[in-house]
């Protein structure tokens, strides 16, 4: 049986200030958690019901697994469907980001995108262009958000998201920093090399200019019609896809 | 000031039962409903506030305006946040699908899009690529849901978006059909030509079998990493930007 103070401390998780505090968050469904089980995260508690009790021999043992019932999960969910697991996982430690890690390979870095939804559908797309981290503003939305978590559908338990001030790493990195920008190179006729950084500015505001002036080359993906702008989770992904063609040429 | 008959029209638009009932839809926010003003759609009254009256004479005369409260608008809103203005904007009639309008360009075809988000980005980056006309199937989510029309950021305005029964649709075009799956060509070295339909699967189901079997190619996005699938919206945006790269070639 779940106690009072499992269900506050797993309601609580819902809120930043909370998550930080404990340094926990909150994945739902067995398919998402079934992709932090064999992940490097550490996972503190497992709640499951019934209805999956069968799945559970597979997971290694080292697990805390707790049965609960439909109900108690009605209790501690974020969904309006409550699914049939929820597990409680650590926030791991990305910090600080290293050259080591990014170099001769592409990075994604997003500066002050706040949707939950686009967050976790760029986390989604980066997993499966095989982009291994995405370094953020430290005031882009909070990756461990339950919405992000949930639209990243398992690729948050691969894709390795930081935290930090931009300008400070934008102007240490030797990398070539592209930014996505109007008025730039064309996107389809760039050569993009072997590694480097992928700006994306925010829904509304684009690239701050403190970061906009620390680009090394804009780049623009030409409109044909007539639309405004394109959604930021879209735009990275054209970015990703150009990244990958190259090697079906 | 609102009447009581309009407070409750307006809200009842939220429905889709009561927008076929009175074959109208609301927009919301003075950017928004601009772009549907310059449209060849049909608007049957104007709210405002007076923040935005000043804009107003810049605006044809023929259209029915109503200058509304802060507070008004509050009652009528979809919005957790009410913007500037709202308007009542005529269902068009698109029906039938003919072929003189789709020939020698390309048209996505929607097989049971269930988010609203999904839809309305798909609409937007259409409107940025240039794709002018979606056929969705008639299971596909409402282009006129308020979520709908708010994430097409105003494009919905330019792209036509037709319901329709697809197999009838497929079996009668006589245009290459694409269909986003898996095991396919790989969308990178596919030579699309200069017309056809694109289409795109449910969110979690993809294409159903009736439909599939109607392809005349299947396409695949060749996966990187380890993401089991794309989201939709994010799918078809690199079909939409591989049809147009091959102008910059």
């Amino acid at each position: 049986m779940l106690s009072k103070s499992q269900i506050s401390l797993i309601k609580s998780l819902q809120h930043k200030k909370f998550r930080r505090e404990h340094q926990l968050f909150v994945v739902e469904g067995y398919k998402s958690v079934a992709e932090f089980i064999t992940s490097p995260y550490s996972i503190q508690t497992l709640f499951y019901t019934p209805a999956i009790a069968a799945k559970l021999p597979k997971i290694p043992k080292k697990l805390n697994f707790q049965e609960i019932t439909v109900a108690e999960l009605e209790k501690i969910t974020g969904l309006t469907t409550p699914q049939d697991a929820l597990a409680l996982v650590q926030v791991p430690d990305y910090t600080p980001v290293v050259l080591e890690n990014i170099k001769q390979k592409f990075t994604l870095v997003l500066d002050g995108i706040q949707d939950p939804g686009n967050l976790g559908t760029i986390i989604r797309t980066a997993d499966w262009f095989g982009i291994e981290n995405i370094i953020c503003s430290t005031d882009t939305v909070d990756a461990y958000n339950p919405k992000v978590v949930q639209a990243t559908m398992g690729s948050l338990a691969r894709v390795k998201v930081h935290y930090t001030t931009l300008t400070d790493l934008l102007t240490t990195l030797p990398l070539p920093i592209y930014g996505a920008l109007l008025n730039g190179k064309n996107i389809y006729t760039t050569n993009f090399g072997e590694e480097g950084l992928i700006v994306m500015g925010n829904e509304g505001n684009g690239l701050r200019p403190d970061i906009e002036q620390l680009i090394s080359e804009a780049i623009t993906i030409p409109r044909v019609g007539n639309a405004e702008s394109l959604n930021v989770g879209i735009a990275t992904a054209l970015f990703c896809s150009e990244l990958n063609r190259k090697r079906y040429k």
